[in-house]
């Protein structure tokens, strides 16, 4: 054990602060944060160096959702602007909430948030099939509307009715990730990434141009936890560990598995795609890159986990 | 002329992203911040170390509006997580086009956005006399409605209807200080305090606590640029310079005035509240607590008023 601190990334799922069976007012917002801040604070008090990142699908559902009824008033903001008010909003609540509570422990640390972009390809294959529901529901006619005005894709999801669907490319490049560094480096806490990154694209001659998309959080988190140096990356869920068997007979779950394991579980479509699947394969992605370890559990369990003593952890070997 | 460079605040005002005559689409808005970030770009590259703070006006005013039409469906936002949507909105805007711009200019320099707090005091004579309106415009039934079941204050707005009105007290602290400072040291150009900031109270106990308030932007920004250590502060506006007896027979504008004269031309009410008002308040109190020179001009005119050449300039003697 080395003196140096060691350095996470907490990836915090949707429900950290929004829970599907809550209306989603400020105040439920406000409190599930608070929560979700106290494990974050202990952490810190610990002695771990700590960048947060989250996801944003109920907020900025309910953004679209805004969006949408007022589209007869106000002009609807794309995907990318969408995403760029909810790192703002996620942002302020953690950010501020965070800061409270590290001053209640008597640790002083500034809590910032950036707004961060992240560079993907538009060669990206997930560009050819979106696959990535965003959005409210709507019926058929709707959904046949809003393709042939907007050019949008729908695809219909179950009895609920039609829902858009967007790209899920990958997280190339972290637009902020030097300004992150430099943040951590003099000891502030650093909320970015939020909702997987406004997804830009670099063009030819280098310009940043927005797009439509959304960039899986779990695999961009796991981008900027190699970007910054970080031994450690937690990502934090609704559920204490990921499973084997999924709902079978053989069902059982996953504590400590070491990163060709892991891997060999992917390769076997163990996990669930959109779900505990691009959380494994970040998990995965960063020990192959030289990270400690990565744990999935959830958030009441994260200190543990760090440890290795709770939710499902993949080592190096 | 010193080796070290100028700093300079320059707070851009709301029409500066989207004018009165648009509709607000992201595309008016994305148009709009080309040619403003232009400009920035400009004195960036003419070896100005530039922090950028704005209005919201405009924007914030959309989000309130869906906010109001999506009211059956999520969950309405309280003004000071609105207000941090649109720092996240138009934080995003700005640093993209910023930092293409750069990239044009051959400038290598990060462009961040932070969300900013600025703390008010619970004691501020505004919380008595909310004066700010915000929001959509409603009839007297519905403005009734909302005093009744939000506890809005709502004033009758001229033909247009009612409106709410809120406090707008002074900034006393920008939470972020110390992190916009670091930054600025390492060359990075910072957008910070847009909006004029999230609005919060410092309790007793030291824990922030947002509040439902509109800071002015420019004397938010007048405390930025003191709390970094600007030399210039430069408020850009619709107008290309201040004027005295506005719109009477003896109106002439304002060139060159020391902030002796600036504070009597205050005091005497020659600039209307809530406009020019407190803009040249900040200015006065810019130079008065060390400023070298704040000008007030129009986008276009920005490189020439740091001049001395074109604006309203405040200077010290």
């Amino acid at each position: 054990m080395t003196n140096k601190p060691e350095r996470v990334v907490v990836a915090l799922g949707g429900n950290a602060i929004l829970q599907a069976d809550q209306r989603g007012t400020a105040a439920d917002q406000r409190a599930n944060v608070a929560v979700t801040a106290g494990q974050i604070a202990d952490l810190i008090a610990n002695g771990w160096e700590v960048v947060v990142t989250h996801g944003n699908g109920p907020q900025v559902g309910n953004i679209l959702i805004q969006n949408e009824e007022a589209a007869g008033v106000v002009p609807a903001m794309p995907l990318d602007v969408c995403g760029a008010q909810s790192q703002g909003q996620l942002g302020y609540f953690l950010q501020q909430a965070l800061a409270n509570l590290l001053r209640e422990r008597n640790v002083e640390r500034p809590v910032v948030t950036l707004v961060s972009q992240v560079v993907v390809s538009r060669d990206d294959p997930a560009f050819d099939s979106p696959t990535k529901p965003i959005g409210p529901f709507c019926t058929r006619e709707r959904a046949e509307r809003l393709m042939r005005e907007r050019g949008y894709v729908m695809r219909e999801a179950g009895h609920r009715g039609w829902r858009r669907v967007v790209p899920s490319p990958e997280p190339e490049t972290i637009v902020e990730r030097d300004t992150i560094k430099q943040l951590i480096r003099v000891g502030t806490v650093v909320i970015a990434v939020g909702g997987g990154g406004i997804p830009v694209f670099r063009r030819g001659d280098g310009r940043l141009e927005g797009v439509e998309a959304v960039i899986d959080k779990d695999l961009a988190g796991q981008r900027l936890a190699l970007d910054v140096g970080a031994t450690h990356f937690l990502i934090l869920t609704d559920v204490d560990r990921v499973f084997l068997d999924y709902g079978g007979p053989r069902q059982r779950g996953l504590d400590s598995v070491t990163v060709a394991t892991a891997r060999r579980h992917l390769a076997q479509g163990q996990f669930a795609p959109g779900s505990m699947g691009p959380k494994m394969e970040a998990a995965v992605r960063f020990v192959e890159n030289g990270g400690k370890l990565c744990a999935i559990t959830s958030l009441d369990r994260a200190a543990a986990a760090l440890r290795g003593e709770a939710g499902t952890s993949v080592v190096p070997c």
